[in-house]
């Protein structure tokens, strides 16, 4: 099997990689960007075009990993004079729909992970969303991200917007908890890494316990007392307080949901 | 050293047994409670009591690991007629000025770790936060929590009151994130088994990269598009609709942050 990548940034990248480990072909990566495109192209030793026209045109899938604004821009041209050949992209945010019209066969292969330069990533442990125009489709995308991953699951795009949201609470609104964390401690001369040890313990309880049940601290029992000094100690920095007092009462209000 | 334990939880439990593997000598468990308190004197295979008056006085230190509100209701009785003893609470959000007045020798020993029954503590990556009455004091506490850890941190009070409120934003926070991430996957049929792989990342991460440096994400860009649509798509639900955009909104901001 046959690939094209079309985009050279941390998901292209990543996933180029690892499909050339698992056997695949990638014939040529394409990117808007001379530098990028080369650099990818040198590591997965293969071709590279910064010319839409000259993608090649006997890929068997195509693989689109771009930013969802340059995604809506070059998807008309892209697909000209490729009607005949399946493409899929990699985006949890965009629906599968936007292929319609374009061409008969189109996917998605999401895999969701917080990717970046700096850290390797192990396709093992993460999970690939996948949806297809046919069951021809379907098939190849779960046997594609089945070589990389045990975790492969079908969602519909309706699903995977809900996906993305979650997505957002669970790493990037989080990762804000650390980093609102962080300030605090800062502040006071404490240095964050005293903090690494609970947020491992944190993240390795939800492993075994659904998050509600998992919960300890002063809101889950709405302990007003600790509570109040703490708003008071924020008094200096009202978003800050406002945040914890809000998150506080959701805690509370959410205590006895049983997901 | 002999030491007497104040308390039979989940504090009380883990530490005492880590006590005991690093050689400490545990003398007595009270309890007010009959179960706890034998329960945790026979996994240390010692003696417990569950009157104040039968608590023993030959004790080099006593350690005190009740709730905030019990700590208070029971500290004038635990001194009375124990003058000359040391003693420790390990609660990270009380002052050590509450002994003052009581005793000459005391302090705080505050292991900062979500304990749970369910799972066992390795000790050797938990922070110690320790602060003592005199230099003598100190040391005994340095001493001993450097048995059960690597990592120990003298703090004033001061510093144990921004402490404590860093690690409701960084462990019970981030975990309600996690839990309004698994309610939104629930409400569309999405296992929560899916986002563990990414909340692992996100942890792990920061081990790195101080957390502004690490966010990613639609709010980092403020990009409206994106949080238009997952603000309209949270409308049924007006509580995790506001903690979302007023979250967003507090990324934005901090984006310019070192620390």
């Amino acid at each position: 099997m046959k690939i094209v990548l079309i985009g050279a940034g941390n998901v292209a990248t990543h996933l180029g990689s690892a499909l050339q480990q698992a056997g695949y072909e990638l014939l040529q990566v394409y990117s808007r960007t001379e530098e990028s495109a080369s650099v990818l192209a040198r590591k997965l030793s293969t071709g590279y075009t910064v010319s839409i026209e000259g993608i090649r045109r006997d890929a068997d899938l195509y693989i689109v990993a771009l930013k969802d604004s340059a995604l809506q821009e070059l998807l008309p041209l892209l697909v000209k004079g490729r009607e005949q050949a399946f493409f899929v992209h990699t985006a949890g945010s965009m629906p599968m729909e936007l292929w319609k019209g374009h061409l008969s066969r189109y996917g998605v292969l999401y895999p969701m992970q917080t990717f970046s330069k700096q850290r390797e990533v192990d396709f093992a442990t993460v999970p690939f969303f996948i949806e297809a125009s046919g069951a021809a489709e379907l098939d190849v995308l779960r046997e594609l991200a089945g070589k990389l991953s045990p975790k492969v699951y079908e969602v519909t795009s309706e699903q995977r917007k809900y996906l993305h949201i979650a997505a957002v609470f669970a790493c990037n609104f989080a990762n804000h908890m650390y980093a609102l964390s962080a300030h605090v401690l800062e502040q006071h001369g404490i240095p964050f890494e005293v903090m690494l040890s609970l947020i491992d313990e944190t993240a390795k309880k939800v492993h075994e316990l659904p998050p509600v049940q998992a919960q300890t601290g002063p809101a889950i029992r709405y302990d007003e007392n600790v509570i109040g000094k703490h708003l008071d100690l924020l008094a200096g920095e009202p978003d800050v307080q406002e945040l914890y007092e809000k998150i506080s009462k959701s805690i509370y209000n959410n205590r006895l949901r049983k997901d």
